[in-house]
């Protein structure tokens, strides 16, 4: 593949330190929208979530942009192409948040993605083809029990509908309302044309770029996830007066069977993560032997004959510790396949980083994204920058400024390459 | 010590299946009389607990019993002594009971004494010494956050004052209410001498008499309890983005810290009990690896100084483990010295118990007991029956009649033995 020479220093590029502050302007601007609440909390058609959305189909009005609604929220800032217009190169992420969520977290990829655009249109005027930046309404499934409805919907894989919040309030009602207040004059209301290529800019939410000291983090596949319930069961009693060799602890068992798991995921791959997050005890009192505990698993890994495998170990596991007075059930709720993202774009951006002279490296994402959703309709990557000490869906989530930039430039070079 | 020959088919005794009917009946009456509730829930002061109380004062008068109540609701019936009327041969346990709990649990003592009593009085007359048996108006701590208050009074030990329950309802107030509803003509008003020795029949609530299927078990000593908090604090973050390598996963480290906790006690004795009762994560969220973890250990022997031998070994593991992200801390919140109860006593039922041909086993009590305050005043011991499948604390609790039936025959034979 013929490798076009970018140079950031180029005296057409401005100084990227000057984009950083107007990015850095963007994001501040975006979240100070609810100053009262603890962290990010825009959940999708809250007044939050429609205040932010509204500002930056402002800020696409106001640049000059073509600017775009669908039906489900999502907004789309096109800088039309000259001579294949139709040909789209998008870039994006998500504009809603968990509940008490961090200030990047999809913000950057939208905001990020913007500030390429921006850069590129003030530098280099109109491309050839079409650029895109995508703001999906709703990927986090933190108001209402569903994810990736904005990007399901822009891929016409799905048209999430029928769901309530925990509060009753109805998706459809919430979703047309909050529509109906965006909508407004030179706003485009369609659902646009499915863009050639999607590179989504992204923060890692983990530790694997800051323990490398590297910036970027180009994403080859998106982990398959498995969740299951556990339940152990054994016989509640006195804890003074049950001899120790006359027990059925289920907390004990609990504690070996755990111990066997976590040797178990070791040996089946040092990259796949086995989590126990939620645990409960019955009748959880000081004084009784538990005779119930119920926990979660959550197992990640790309390749999912691996995760097959611990399935299996594990379900034999749990029968190897069953006895008359002491049994363990899994149970598994949660199967989502993993997705390989595409490999000429992921070469594409190694190559622009080198000659960026930015430090990456190849991994897979452990968190879902809307790439995993776009990947199933267009060629898709991601590009990810560390985050310190890889807190995320967090107040305290945040990325260094020199990180934050090398993230825009190799997106900048990115976007050149493919639509100028 | 002269034993003296106890022949329980002797013509002048009655059938003690008679007796155990008459036993039945009085456990029948007072259990089913809170019949809407779960178990049994005298708590005290409570209007079943007082209805308990009113019914047992009401036997006693019934019987020509010398009747007494004292200031915390404890009842005292004496069959008064003919030559040796000041010393006071006595037997009994605790009226009230946990939330949901059984029907034997304290209420066996009790009216395992009254039949005792009756028996003899029936069939013998009146003692030489005064026989007295006792109902101790709170022992389990169900209601006000206090235990033993009813022995603690009578022992003259302490006087208990100035407790809420759950429910902001004030504990002195509570007591002079029942107190005065109890009162009655008849009904002497009083705190009563101590008494020469105690004998309290009781449940074992534990599994060992039923595993060596043996019916008596003879109480040598009341263990020590050590109960303690422990916090492992480690780092929540991300379950699919934090490769396991780089996590201080505080559930992971509270599994280690169980398990090696565990080999320990096995290490320190065989006999020491150590139960995580209580366990809880935070966030306690499936997608996120637990931060901090807060858990109980309830620890029993009946050795102080292996109490203190785990103690140091828990606190040196915990050292042990703990790192820059990832700590344990072990906090000590009580510490109930053990206590050996009388060992004359003991021999002298072990004795008796041989007379009737009862197989016995001496052992630890495992559980808390009026005895353990009263043993701090006056010789005492405890004598225990079988619990089916150890259950107790719940309305499960039961023991076989014939094993009901042995331990009253071995309270019968000792109180003659001291007080005839």
């Amino acid at each position: 593949m013929a490798t076009d020479n970018i140079d950031p220093t180029a005296r057409t590029l401005p100084d990227f330190n000057v984009a950083m502050v107007q990015l850095t302007q963007h994001l501040d601007t975006i979240n100070r929208l609810s100053p009262d609440t603890a962290g990010q909390n825009r959940l999708v058609y809250s007044p939050g979530w429609i205040a932010a959305q509204g500002q930056l189909l402002q800020w696409g009005l106001d640049l000059g942009l073509n600017v775009t609604l669908d039906d489900y929220g999502t907004v789309y800032l096109d800088l039309v192409g000259s001579t294949q217009p139709e040909t789209i190169i998008a870039t994006g992420s998500h504009m809603d948040t968990v509940v008490q969520g961090g200030p990047l977290d999809g913000l950057y990829g939208v905001l990020g993605g913007l500030q390429a655009l921006i850069t590129l249109k003030q530098t280099l005027g109109q491309p050839k083809k079409t650029l895109r930046v995508i703001a999906f309404s709703e990927e986090e499934g933190s108001r209402f029990p569903t994810t990736f409805s904005g990007s399901k919907h822009y891929a016409r894989i799905e048209n999430t509908t029928g769901l309530k919040d925990k509060d009753g309030l109805d998706f459809d009602s919430a979703r047309t309302a909050a529509v109906q207040q965006l909508t407004g004059p030179g706003i485009q209301r369609t659902l646009p044309k499915l863009p050639a290529t999607f590179t989504e800019l992204h923060i890692e939410q983990g530790t694997r770029l800051a323990a490398a000291q590297v910036q970027i983090g180009l994403v080859a596949a998106i982990v398959g996830q498995r969740r299951y319930t556990v339940t152990v069961t054994g016989v509640a009693n006195h804890a003074g007066t049950t001899p120790m060799a006359q027990r059925h602890d289920a907390l004990q068992a609990t504690v070996q069977f755990i111990n066997r798991l976590c040797l178990l995921a070791q040996s089946v791959s040092p990259e796949l993560t086995f989590t126990v997050g939620e645990l409960a005890l019955t009748p959880n009192t000081v004084n009784v032997i538990p005779g119930k505990v119920v926990f979660s698993v959550d197992c990640r890994h790309t390749n999912t004959a691996l995760l097959d495998n611990f399935e299996t170990l594990m379900a034999n596991t749990a029968e190897l510790f069953t006895e008359t007075d002491l049994t363990i059930h899994v149970s598994r709720w949660a199967n989502i396949p993993p997705v390989q993202l595409d490999q000429q774009l992921l070469a594409q951006n190694a190559n622009l980083a080198d000659q960026l002279q930015l430090k990456h490296l190849q991994l897979a994402s452990g968190a879902g994204h809307d790439s995993q959703i776009m990947t199933q309709v267009t060629p898709t990557t991601m590009i990810f920058v560390p985050s310190i000490q890889g807190i995320s869906h967090a107040p305290q989530e945040a990325t260094a400024t020199p990180d934050l930039l090398a993230g825009v430039q190799l997106l900048t070079a990115s976007l050149y390459r493919q639509a100028y």
